[in-house]
Order: structure tokens, then sequence, then C-alpha cells
């Protein structure tokens, strides 16, 4: 099961567009939201809010924390192409989530993982002055 | 037209998910490949010969290297998350790729621009020992 | 025709020392401007305020936009040496910046090319304590 | 006095450029060179070795040598732009360097400085096929 | 419990010194090693083949090898100075190592986490030619 | 004598620890300090006003705040491993610091050198959801 791949899809195809996944979905917990800001701090908090508030992952214990928070900076790694402080820098994301967890191994032991990604617009803070970006992150938990 | 959701699907979907978005393909051009290496610049320069040999840019035109080589490198930096470097460092990528070349505005004067998606696993330099990544750039050509 | 050498001596001479370069800058476009600051963000905002005010990019055309702020983050690398994040920390930075449009190569099709350059002082927010800095950006547009 | 402009001009102007500038180079020591190559590691070193057998800096003392070496690194990354890493990958570069070593502040105390700074172009290992680049770095000796 | 400070304090303390940290080491687990090399993969792979063979972490589980590969890669930023891939341009390193297993947390739930520290030297590959230096990384596992 | 293992030794152990480590102390300067913050400006700041009040360098000479400021930031890069700007983004630092200014070589004309450490947690701003971290950063002064 490819968690990344499922991440991927659920921040870039329309609801329609989705249904032929379904099936692959039901194999992991996942939850999806919107950030949109010229602040990284507000779209790391988004997400961390929402995996929470939908119990992706557990409020109370760090180390669930703390694989989330890794696989967001990299996720944000992809969406703002290596520059991640550039990205306060006159620029608007306009994104949406996607944060997947399941067990992408078979091996006993590898246990779960977690997956998120981000898909949309960022450029200058006009509407149209803009392109695609993504980005992709995952660890263990 | 979103250029950059093309270049990701074709690079995480298999042949038969791909037919819903086989009419948005009609308007793009593009090219697929396969790259797998410890090393980025096989990776860069399987890209560009792909994408070259099968006319996406012209080989010929400096402005159209320039503007793909750049795209390569951000997509590449998703792949890996900001440390293009570590790269090179024990871990192997094994990636599928895709050059999407199109004109995603309606504006006149916007022209054309070009997509470079990555998705594979990376990793070990031992199968199973691996997990997904993608990447995703975009430029003006 | 080099607009990287013109954009870099437009930053760096006094106005009598640029006059054996006159006639060379009778072929290119170009714009002229100051940024002080501690931001990053307003330092970008004043070249693209300058160049789209003198009429060196068009301010309705993405790609023109896209093609500048990227040359822009280019040179900043080189005023910050790599770690454009710290230019908000606890430095000033004085710069002079030349902003030149023109065509490089003598090859059809390569068409135009834009060149930032950046020339000034960075440092701790005490005058006197800062030494000279530069940065070089070229991009297609 | 200020080193960097002038490692700034030693390398961009042509020698008859330079003479405007003559008198201002007698209040300083300096060494040029030129280094060619698609390796980083050999860039650094060509630099050394000049500096040091022009004896701008000493070969036994650490901290000249030191003070030198990241004085280097810092052009470089305006030469690769942030990438350093990456000026091993598929781009060549063909630069002249400068390395110029004196005393830029009145005050007693500040004592000696050493500028670097690089000019020429990088691009796809084919000629024609690339653009200029230049970078400065300074540091107190 | 602090398995950083204990990883920090196994590779700069000599034998000697360390025997008042004897009690508290007993309650981690831990391996030490050296790596001496001017390519940061050979130091990667000292680490990780010194952590499989004393058993540290298991070889057969892709998420332990994955845990500790990232806190690798952090401690060698500090090494390196957010530069490791400048770890491999002229500069040697000759370091001490120490991979510290253990539960840092009281709370239930945390469960166990690894620290990866170095110390030792980085310079030109001349005796003498160099200063210290040192990283640590933390993960959960 | 090792300046850099001195100034880890400063911020890792607590004062009853550092007994054995006295003598060696008394052969350099240095100061200690707090800095606990979510903004690394503040963290900079901190340092810089502790090594001037407690006159480990000159507050009027430029070139001992240049060789500080850059040893600061080397030893931040160890703190964050490798993504400063990240250190505004969520998470809190609680740290202590030390500046140790000394000779660490025998040679003639090496001079003096000042080595920066810093040791404590980084995480999210809730008590507890943390991990240590630490940095140290050399420099010739």
């Amino acid at each position: 099961m490819k968690i990344g791949k499922l991440a991927v899809l659920l921040t870039t195809l329309e609801e329609e567009e989705l249904a032929p996944f379904e099936k692959q979905l039901e194999d992991v917990d996942f939850c999806l939201g919107r950030a949109g800001s010229m602040n990284m701090q507000k779209v790391i908090s988004a997400v961390e809010t929402a995996a929470k508030r939908q119990q992706i992952i557990s409020e109370i214990v760090y180390r669930e924390t703390h694989s989330l928070y890794h696989a967001i900076l990299e996720a944000l790694e992809g969406v703002t192409r290596g520059q991640i402080a550039i990205g306060d820098m006159m620029r608007t994301v306009g994104l949406k989530f996607a944060v997947v967890r399941g067990k992408p191994y078979d091996r006993d032991g590898e246990g779960e993982w977690i997956a998120v990604a981000f898909y949309g617009t960022i450029g200058a803070p006009v509407k149209g002055l803009e392109h695609e970006t993504m980005g992709l992150g995952i660890n263990h938990i």
C-alpha cells in the first residue's frame, strides 16, 4: 500500500476523480484540509491541528507530533523547493493538504508510517500571478 | 489547464488509472521516462535527454535547456527534500519522471510553461529499505 | 553583450566611473534603485516595483514577474551567501540594485534575458559594523 | 578603500577597462587567476594555490587559510546561487577569480580583511549553453 | 535521562573523564566508533555499520535504519554547519562518533529514541590546519 | 587546548560535573548565558550582548563582532540542523550558551580563536514536547 501516492492523489484530484481509489483509501487513516497564507508557521499549524482533531495522530504523545512535524517540513521543502524561509517572502500559498497514516510494508516490525502531501499554488499575492506547487513528506511514526 | 497536476498523475498513476485523464493530456506535449541511480547528475541527464529526444524542448535553443534545467532542479528539491547534495549519499532513487509542456494561462503573453515531476522510491541501496518520494518543478519556457 | 557584467558595473561604479560603459548601456533596458532594510521581503518588493514602474518588465504578464522574481532570489543568494533567511536576523543591508534586460546571445530564438545585481553593505545595524556584499542573478524572460 | 569592489572589478573588467582603477589597486595586495571545471573542489584549490604562491596569504598560518577558505565558500554561494553541491551536477564553470587583501576600515584594530570574487560563465558543458555568474566573499584575516 | 547529553559526552570526553557518568550509561544502549575521511558517504556508512554490528539497531527493520539515517544527517549538519555537500570539498574530518538508544521520556507511549553525536576535527587535509567540530542528531525510533 | 570541547562541556554539564575541568578553564576567557525564544534574532542578540558585557569580545572592534557573529551562526546550524529559518517556525528553544576565547594552537601567528556552543531543547511550544539539541561554531578572531 502506497501511502505517499494516496496522499498525493487526495490533494491533486477532484472528488469525482478520486472514485477509483476509494477502496485503497479504506485501508488507511487520513484527513484533508486547506491552508492559505503567506506564513509557513500557519501552514504547519493548520496541518497539525487537523491531524490531531481528526485523530490521525495522538495529541499527547510527543513522538507522533515529532514524526508528523518532520513529515510536514519535508513536504514543505517540495512546496518551496528548498527555500522554506522564502515561503514568507512575498509569496502566497493556497494549498490543499492530506495526511495519510498506514502500514506500507508487509514485514513485521515496520509498523505505521505517515505521509503528508500538499498541492496548490504559490506566487505573488495577486490572483493569477502564481503557479502550481506540491510536496510530499514521509516518516515512520 | 494544470500542467503540474498532469505531470504528477503521469508519474504516480498506473497506465489503466490514467484513462480518465487522456483527454486533458491531448492539450499538452509530454514525455515519460525512468531514472534509477545513486547519482543526481545521471538523473538530470536522463530527463534532459528524454525531453530533447522526444522534442519536448529544442536541443539547440539554450533558453529552453535553461528553463528545463531549473524545473528539474526544483523537482529534485522535492525528491531529496532540500538536500540535493545528499542525493548522492548512500541513497538510491528509482524514479519515474514526466515532462509536460503547455499553456496553463488564458491571458495572452503568458505563453508556454514546463512542468517536471518525479515519483518513485528513495532509500538505502537494498530492496525494501526505501520509501516513496516525489517532486514537482514548474518554469516558464 | 554581457547583461550580467553591465548590471554589476551599474551597482558598483560611481556615476563618473560608468562613463566608459555608456555605449554598451544603450543596447539594453535597465533601471537602478536603492533598498535599505533588515527585511528581505522589502528588498524584493523594492526591485519589483522599480522594474515595473520603469517598464523593464510588464506589470500584467506573470511570466515576466516570475522570471524577475527568480533572478532577484538568485542575486540575494549572493548577497546573503546562501542564507537568505538570515537576511532578516540582526543584519541590515544597504544595497544599490540594477535590473538589466537585453539579448545576450546572437542565435535566433534565445530572445531576451534579465540580470539583477545588488551591491552594498551587510552587517550589524550600526554604521561601520558592516562589510561589502554583492549578488548577481540571471534568467530567461 | 573597498576591497570587495576592487575584487569585483578585477574579475569583470578587461585589462584596458581597469586603467582608471590602477591607483586604488596600489593600496592592496591582490592576485588573479582562472579556474574552469565541473568540480568545485578544483575551483577552491585553484584559488588557494594562487593566493599562497603569490603570497597574498601565508602558507603556514592556519588562520589565514581558514579565513580565505570561508571567503571562497561565500563567493561560491554567489556563483552557484545557494546550491554549491549542484556545482558538480552537469554544470561547467569558466571563472576568472581575484583575491584582494587590504585594510578597508580606518579604525585602529580592524586590521586586514580579504575579498574573493569570481566572474565567468556557468551552464551546460557545451559552448554557448551557459550564462554569466559571479560571487563575492569577504572575511577578516 | 538525556540521551543527547550522553552521546555528546561519549564523543568529547577521554575515557578517564567519563567515569562520573558511568552509572547513567547503564540505562542506555550505546556504541562508539571513529570515522576519518573526506567523504560524507563513508562517514554515514561507518556509523550505520557500527550501530548494526553492535545491535543498537536492527539490521532488518527499515524503520530503525530510517530513524538512524536521519539522526546521522542531522548530526552531520552540525559537523558541516549547514553545508553537508561541502563536506566533500577539500576538507578532511577526523571524527569520534557515539550512537545512544534509550527512553528519554517518562510518559507511556513515547518509547525509544536515538541520539547520534560526532566530535572531532575538520579542516584542510594537512595535520594542524583544522579546528574542532561537533554535531548532535535525535530521532524517535 | 580545546576551546570547542570546553564550550560544549560548559553548556552540557551541571555545575558540580564541571569540577574536573576547572583547571583547563583557567586558560581561557569565557562567559555563560541562557536564551529561550521562538525567535533566532533574540538568541543571536542574547549571545552578542553577553559576550560584549563580559568583555569576551570588544564592543567597538567590528572584526571581533564579525568573528563572533559567524561562530554563532555556525553553532545555530547545529541547533536547527541546517534549517535556521525554521527556527522561527512553531519551535521554541530553551538554550544554555557558552562563548570561549583562547589560543588553541601552539604555533606562533595562529593567535586567538573563539568557540560558541549551545545546548538545550527544541520543540513544540508545550513543555515536554521537545528534545535535546546542540551546536558548536568556531572562528579565528
